[in-house]
Parts: C-alpha cells; sequence; structure tokens
C-alpha cells in the first residue's frame, strides 16, 4: 500500500486527447494514478451509462508505459462505474479528475458535458472530483497555460477536501498565460443554446435534422462563470448532484393537501398510516 | 391559433410504450397535443445529446390518427430540442410531460434518467416541465392507477405555473389504487447504485463487461422521495438545473486568494484589471 493520494483520471475526448495527457502530468506530481478513459470521443453524452450493450476494457500505454492506464468502450460515466467496481480493485481514489475537455462547459453546459458528468459520478460515490476544460476547441490545442490552475486545485483540494456529494467545473479561458486575470468562485449561469438545424436528405431521400447551435448568454449577473471567462478570468463552480429545489420544498406543500382528485379513494388503513405519518 | 393550452409530451421508452400513452390520455383533456419521442428505447441516455450523426424524424400515429406526434432517432432531450427548434413551428408550450417511465427515477436516477433530462432540457427553455415514472417495470404495465396524480399535477401547474427553472420529478409506486397514501412534496434521496459487473468473453475471446447493478438507499432521512415512495406515497421533488452548490459559493473563496501558484504571473494590466473586477 502506498502513503500516496491515488487519482482517478478520466474524460470524455478519448484516452489519446491532449488534455487527459495534461491531467496525468499534474496528477502524477501528486500521487499515484490510475486512467480510465473512452477509447474514442464520448462528447455530449452527459449523463448516459451503457446498459443494452457489452462494454470492452483494454490496457493502454497511450499515456507512457509507466501509467496505469485502460481504455474502454463505454461512455464517461461508464468509465467511472468500472473504475470503481473493477479496475480500483478495492482502492479508494482521494481524487477524480475530468478533462481537460476540448471545448467550455460552463454554464448549463455541465448537463450535457461527459467531462463533467463523469465527475459527478465520482462526487456520488464521495469522491473529491473536479472537471477541467478549455475554451479552445482545436485539435492541437497547447494545455501548457492550464497546467497552474489544474495544480493550483488539486494541492487545494488534496490538502482541504471538499464538501460531500460536490464537484467543482473548472474553465479555463483561451488566453496566453499572462493575459489570465485569476481564479473566480462563480454560479453557474443561466445561459442557453439555441439550436440551429441543417435540414437535408439523405442518399435514400429520407430527410434529416443535423444539430448545430450557438450559445447564447443572455444572464446578466456579474458572479456567473460565463461573466468570469468573458472578463479573463478561470471559473469555477461548486457544484452538487442533488437537484433539489430546496426553497420550493415548503411553498409547494399546497400540491400535497389538494391532492383529491376524483377516482383515487383511500382505504380507511391507508387514511390511518397517512394521518400517522404526515409529521415527517 | 387555440386558446387552449399545448402541451408537448416526450418520453424515453419510445413512442410506441404505454406509459407515453397514458400521459397523451391526460394531455388531450387539458389541452392541444405535440408528441416528440423516440422510435426506439433510450432509457439511460442521461442528459446525452446527437452531434455527430443526422436525425431522422417520421410522423407517426403510434398514439392514434388525431394527435400530432412525431418519432425521432434521437434521445430524449434530442426530442425536445427538435420539438423547439422544428416541429412547434414558432408555437411555445405551456408545459412538457415526460414519461411515464418504466420503472423508479427516484433519488440519483433524476441524472440518468432520459425521461428527466427531456423534462430538465424543457426547463431550460422556461417551459414547466414534469417527468413522470411508474414503478412497474412490466412490458405490460397498467398505467391506469397513475392518471389521477397526472391529472391533478398537470391540472395544479397549468393553473398556477412553477418557479422558473424548475421541474417536478414525481414517482409512483406500484400499488393498487387505494393503497396509494397520497402525495408528498420531498427532496431527492442521496441513494446510489451498487455496480455488478458481469464478466465473460465475447464469441472472439474479447473479455467484456456488462452492467447490472442494485438500488441502495443509505439515506436515513424521512423527507426523501425514496421514503415516501416506501411508505406508498407518490412522491414529487422540485428540481433545478442549476446545479450550483450555493452555500459552498462565499467559504470557497479562499480557493482565489491562495492562487499564486508558480508559473502564472501577471502582467501590470491584468493586476490592474483583476483589483477593478475584484468586488463583483
Amino acid at each position: 500500500m502506498s502513503a500516496r493520494p491515488l487519482i482517478l483520471v478520466t474524460n470524455d475526448d478519448g484516452i489519446t486527447a491532449g488534455g487527459i495527457a495534461a491531467l496525468v502530468t499534474v496528477a502524477r506530481e501528486f500521487g499515484d494514478v490510475l486512467v480510465v478513459a473512452p477509447d474514442s470521443p464520448q462528447s455530449a453524452q452527459g449523463h448516459a451509462i451503457t446498459i443494452s450493450v457489452p462494454i470492452f476494457v483494454r490496457e493502454s500505454d497511450a499515456l507512457g508505459e509507466d501509467i496505469e492506464a485502460y481504455e474502454c468502450s463505454g461512455t464517461p460515466v461508464d468509465c467511472v462505474k468500472l473504475a470503481k467496481s473493477v479496475l480500483l480493485d478495492g482502492r479508494t481514489p482521494d481524487l477524480c479528475l475530468s478533462g481537460i475537455n476540448h471545448g467550455s462547459n460552463a454554464a448549463i453546459n455541465i448537463l450535457y458535458s461527459g467531462t463533467l458528468s463523469a465527475a459527478m459520478e465520482a462526487s456520488l460515490e464521495g469522491i473529491p472530483s473536479i472537471g477541467f476544460s478549455f475554451l479552445n476547441y482545436r485539435a492541437d490545442a497547447d494545455f501548457s497555460v492550464c497546467l497552474p490552475y489544474v495544480r493550483h486545485l488539486v494541492d487545494f483540494v488534496l490538502a482541504n477536501g471538499m464538501a460531500e456529494g460536490s464537484l467543482y467545473n473548472v474553465n479555463i479561458p483561451d488566453l496566453p498565460a499572462g493575459q489570465i486575470k485569476g481564479l473566480k468562485v462563480c454560479r453557474q449561469a443561466e445561459a442557453r443554446w439555441v439550436e440551429e438545424y441543417v435540414k437535408a436528405e439523405d442518399p435514400r431521400g429520407r430527410p434529416y435534422y443535423w444539430l448545430t447551435g450557438r450559445f447564447v448568454n443572455e444572464d446578466t449577473r456579474t458572479d456567473t462563470d460565463a461573466y468570469a471567462l468573458e472578463q479573463g478570468y478561470v471559473s469555477l463552480v461548486p457544484s452538487l448532484h442533488d437537484l433539489t429545489n430546496h426553497r420550493a420544498l415548503t411553498s409547494l406543500q399546497i400540491i400535497e393537501s389538494g391532492l383529491q382528485p376524483e377516482g383515487v379513494t383511500y382505504t380507511d388503513d391507508a387514511i390511518e398510516k397517512k394521518q400517522q405519518l404526515e409529521q415527517f
């Protein structure tokens, strides 16, 4: 057994992407590393998991022969599940890093992102987890500008831990190192996608739609991730997998008492039990 | 133009599933109905979207010739995006209903569920949205026990609206109507899946893993959806697409001031701008 931290690394762009190599570079400075990543790009997979077909897993030396690494035919969330149940062989990671994604996962993109869904899956298991994204979509993106921020956050989280059930969504602007102004802790912007479907016909005359779109930030607040990035900051949104709208819990209780719709009848036993349980 | 409400209906089990027919039965009592649903089962797709291949869309009479309905080769979230951008032809739905799913989407299953991700996608567009699930996995499930609750909630939301950015995650226990004790407004349980992978080899000798698992609720609180369902209630969790951990925003600001890692240098201009922006 090693006294060094154990760091699980994954992504959604696939095990050969440049961003995961950048994360591994930092992770091995701090601890032992296990990589489990998709064998092909899995962008926009969200929290999808593979249940109707089997998943193939192979050892990989894509990140160097001295790195324990596996590539898998499933989604990013599958990678984390497989790591936990099979490949970690009983070990518990101290930290999960996902990315570095090619392109922004700020604002509502956390919902669509395989990178962030993998981090969230790790958070479900109580593993402190950070998803990193770089606002540079080019295949040959130079991730070196990201490294000091990755290093700072890995150091911080290994030293201080993370609130249970939480994960950090970190986005890094596409600027030279000297022009990045620092790091901002932010809320998720209420931005959205305006879809533009290309409509055409396939060679057999079947009409099809192909998704494209524009990211639109109409959120005018200045404490959001989208705003921080526009201003040249690295954004960090502490995020949760508990989606409950806690503020609505009390006000919505009216919906319970209103429920005597036609067709629902209660047995005496049920009414008695309902009364007993009313206080919970 | 019609003065009746317009209700968008979708699901993840596919347009021929029994659950969506149940939703359409209720929806047409209240308003005009547009159905856009997957042409095949899309369970566990989470918030996945289709970007690397085109999406095929066809009119469908699976729900009766008098219902405007389309089947689509994409995910549940694709269905909502296509409805909004193309098939609604400029109309804005007053409500989106998704389901009724075969099987529970209580607790963290909201993250994996195509049914709930479709509802969440509608909420991103400001459309009040409800995802329904029935705790009965059988293909021949009788959804009639669900109808009074669907009716009650459609009526309630059309009359009262819904907090912006919110959606309701509604789960209905698999009990005879008379034994359901009522409706409870709940928080999302902190339950989780314990995966069990079946390991085997394909006909060519390649090892594979096939996902299965057990749902484990170790959350002992009595105000959760999982608890309400165990007690025989319909559960309703008001949910959000804003995943920000708002309580952590202030305490985490230490992470900003700690950021002077080796290798990050600030230009004078950047330092000045940083100071100017410090108050946001």
